[in-house]
């Protein structure tokens, strides 16, 4: 068939086209989305999908490279996504092929145990949302511009795992056994020690997050999950539990995520995540754009169990008013609070503090600094301010 | 400074090795994970994350291309990755510029409104975990192998927006308004009917799903989601709501995702997904390697509220016992439910069965060809049935 002029000058047109799309992409720039998009056809569904070209939000890494924050301030609900949940390695992320991966469990058990991967998911499993913190969250916050910066170290995810319990009932743990040592397979060899009551409880051997495999940065293919605790508790790309009768003093229990207190003793073992709340909108960086409604937005959780109360205050701290608790409420997981405001476009310093089911509160620093001292940083929950002010910008305020 | 023997010998060493890397990459091999993945340093972390490698579980489309099911046979727990959630077009997926975007309410309203992204995120939202289940999921199950291919149009994510009961008000409906007719801006420019009843209760206008933004393939930036109803109704790509005083009748409420019934007449309006279950492991394609302990998993929900139980048959229908339900157990939600059995390698045939918080039970495929002729295929919940053979093969047995 000959080409008709009409032919030529589509394909002109389209190679013009293709040609300016190009310079733009090589430009770093994208081409324009169309005027209206139901002028011609979408394009097919990907296999696995990819956000939109649009959506730029992403993880935030600190200097040293070594932890990255999730963009609360950009997250709806409390599933974090996967490709967002914030992230801490201390060797770089390992790169493991799941059919040679192995778990072993050893020590004091009669019947030590070399799982691959396929043998390990015949067991039982369960799947729970929780709430992944790491004790270091929130304690280089004073001044720091975002709650992503300041306290991006916590995210949300759906996890799924055999219990632990079930593998050292397997193992056949000895009289005498009251901790185990789990060790990872990144060349930090990241090794923790867990009391045995909590290893027998809740404690996970984790493969799945959000419905899928383990991210590769969080720990793919198996990591421990120890719910409620410190994150660096929950050993990445495990490969090993030893039982033992005693705590081993790791490097990351000791000289590091340790609370110094004011008479130099470090406390010996904080376990638990204490009760936080982050008012993530408005928050640090946010600029709202005149007086009015606004409808303040947050996360709440504890280590404890699940959150009971959120107060917020929009008078840096004189009076409190009870939030709104999102459902559902689940134990040690995010929980979305919601606050309906009308800003009158004055200076004001907002805040939010949670009560957890035991009772516990969300303390001020004062109060903190008053129990700890001022040598530590690690597990630190203080209530949060930002100040926004007449010009609508937001800003970190803790003192 | 000269290179010395071993820095020549290295980097002859390190070319040689990429030159193979490089060579398996466009072979389409993939280099190999280390041995001991301890004895060098890992990766950093990516500003957001991608899944490991090695993992290849996807989307499946239809020869038509037009929807693809979620890997229902690989996926854990309650949530339906994103990047894995079932998907249906009717004319491809648009690209589409949020800064552009613009949703208008119009109709009968005293003031119509014209809002972008920015201005509905000002509202008030929820944010909800929900199953979408196309109307069409599971109408060509008979012998089709996996339960990806048979069921895989169903999905469950947590969704966040805007109830949409906040605009009709502020747009202030004017008396007489019983419908609200939704339009897409695909190049299907999908439109749909829903009673004022429903819009007015929980409807949603969506822009975030599992914590970001909607996924292009489910509405980017925006779509309505219309929870426990058939999938279509929740329109993509929204655009337009315009409130009228009867439905539309249209295209896609009419001749097609609708029930005919023995007599020649179409059912009106079926808008509530029915009680469903399906056993996802063992299921289609799933070989059992040796008799043994297995656990039995699956999924139930149903578009009218909670499942409340769901038994599991390991004799083909004759006798049930109650499978154990994970919690959370969420409305107009997957329930995830496991089922503890000893396979003893002879021949048997798996099903199961859900009842929800209304009573209505899941029926078998007799009893809804009894109540709706034989004419039909939307609207599919029939129990299903997987047969495992002597060789531990799992095929579709739904006769």
């Amino acid at each position: 068939m000959p080409e008709s002029p009409n032919r030529r000058k589509f394909l002109k047109a389209a190679a013009l086209a293709a040609g300016v799309a190009n310079a733009q992409e090589q430009q770093g720039q994208q081409p324009a989305a169309p005027d209206d998009p139901t002028k011609l056809p979408g394009v097919p569904t990907r296999a696995y999908g990819e956000r939109s070209r649009f959506e730029k939000t992403v993880r935030t890494p600190t200097p040293q490279g070594t932890s990255s924050g999730a963009p609360l301030q950009d997250l709806n609900g409390i599933i974090t996504p996967s490709s967002l949940h914030f992230e801490r390695h201390h060797s770089g992320v390992p790169d493991i092929d799941p059919r040679r991966h192995r778990l072993m469990i050893h020590g004091m058990v009669d019947r030590p145990l070399v799982l691959t991967m396929d043998e390990l998911k015949r067991f039982p499993s369960v799947s729970r949302i929780y709430v992944m913190e790491c004790s270091g969250n929130g304690f280089r916050s004073k001044g720091v511009g975002t709650v992503q910066q300041s306290h991006g170290l916590v995210s949300c995810s759906e996890w799924t795992g055999v219990p632990l319990a079930l593998l050292l009932r397997e193992a056949a743990v000895q009289k005498g056994a009251t901790w185990i040592v789990a060790e990872g397979s990144d060349a930090a060899k990241m090794t923790r020690s867990v009391p045995m009551a909590k290893a027998m409880n809740d404690v996970l051997l984790a493969y799945g997050q959000n419905g899928e495999a383990l991210r590769p940065e969080q720990g793919y293919p198996l990591r421990l999950f120890v719910p409620g605790w410190e994150g660096n508790i929950s050993i990445k790309w495990l490969r090993r539990i030893k039982v033992v009768d005693q705590p081993y003093m790791t490097r990351e229990e000791t000289s590091k995520y340790t609370d110094l207190l004011p008479d130099g003793k470090a406390r010996q073992f904080t376990f638990e995540m204490d009760p936080k709340s982050l008012i993530t909108f408005p928050s640090g960086g946010h600029k709202l754009p005149a007086p009015g409604f606004y409808e303040i937005s947050g996360l709440a959780w504890s280590g404890r169990g699940a959150i009971r109360r959120v107060e917020v205050s929009t008078d840096g701290g004189r009076t409190w008013q009870d939030a709104k608790l999102q459902t559902p409420v689940l134990p040690i997981a995010f929980t979305r609070f919601n606050f309906g405001w009308k800003w009158d476009g004055g200076e004001v310093v907002l805040q939010s503090r949670c009560t957890d089911e035991r009772g516990d509160v969300q303390p001020t620093l004062e109060e903190l600094v008053k129990a700890r001292g001022d040598h530590w940083g690690y597990h630190f929950n203080a209530i949060q301010s930002w100040k926004i002010s007449a010009d609508g910008s937001v800003h970190n305020a803790l003192a």
